[in-house]
């Protein structure tokens, strides 16, 4: 078990197959197939992502998913709060309060201000987030594109290109269809 | 919701009063009610507190909990994966290698290496933990020690002592009555 769960990685890797897709979207389907996870789980991912405006959605056949903004502006942080939700590190219950020797009306220097423990939480919790916060969908992009062979970026273009040929098709053979039977 | 659960800030808080017991051991009972949470609770905290060699149990009359190591030597970071288990950040599934344009095998470029998501989350976790690795028990029983009145030290010693005197007044009072019935 992790703290996160893996819709934070499957959510950034499909992510990953719109930076170079610029303005051409990229189906919740094709995304899932292309990266060989659950259609359904990537169509529930993304809602949340284009609730969080980190994508914009579009129907239609050739319909699908761009980033909302340059892959620079998007940062881990942002991906990793519109998945899990903007949850806090550490669940204070402020039990500090309810020292016995207090009976149940604890003084104000016992309760004013942030509790220590909290605090350390929160400065560990800051360290995390704003590590997250440095990085962007651009360079987990440029770190992947410096691995991959030239011809790579290419390769995936081509992939998702013919999945949206294979819809125009399809499309086609259907309309064809109807109008014989019409 | 949180991502760590509430047992952290209980065994934290409960922590705090060994700092200044010494080698006087206080029972989970004691530490329960003096922090005002359940006793069963604090009974399982402990046990793995006692597991990872951050506390020493004793049995009997006056047993209970002492630290193990002088409270500047038990980082936060240690206490929570005692009671949260060490567990990642983030949970990498390695799905960059299920990429579908590599039917089934993935090249070498591809898996090699850390992922680079996993690589950013690694980093942010390490400056999580890092932080709270900086933070010890006696940093926090500092803190607390600058906000409380003086006298504070004092009455929660007497407190627990006062608890660990009825105790003996019991036993001894059911020595008597085995006696009188013998």
């Amino acid at each position: 078990m992790a703290y996160l769960t893996v819709n934070v990685e499957y959510g950034l890797h499909c992510l990953l197959w719109l930076v170079d897709a610029g303005d051409r979207p990229r189906s919740g389907r094709d995304l899932a197939e292309f990266q060989g996870i659950s259609s359904s789980l990537i169509i529930k991912i993304f809602g949340k992502l284009t609730k969080a405006g980190i994508v914009r959605a579009s129907e239609g056949l050739s319909g699908g998913y761009v980033l909302a903004h340059a892959p620079e502006q998007i940062s881990l942080l942002q991906v990793l709060d519109a998945i899990e939700g903007r949850k806090p590190l550490f669940p204070c219950q402020e039990i500090r309060g309810r020292c016995a020797i207090f009976e149940g009306q604890p003084p104000s220097w016992a309760t004013g201000g942030v509790c220590s423990i909290h605090a350390a939480m929160l400065k560990a919790e800051k360290a995390m987030r704003d590590t997250l916060a440095d990085c962007s969908l651009a360079d987990i992009g440029r770190s992947v594109t410096r691995k991959a062979p030239t011809d790579f970026a290419g390769e995936v273009s081509d992939w998702f290109d013919s999945r949206l040929s294979v819809r125009g098709r399809r499309s086609e053979d259907k309309h064809d269809k109807q109008g014989t039977i019409v």
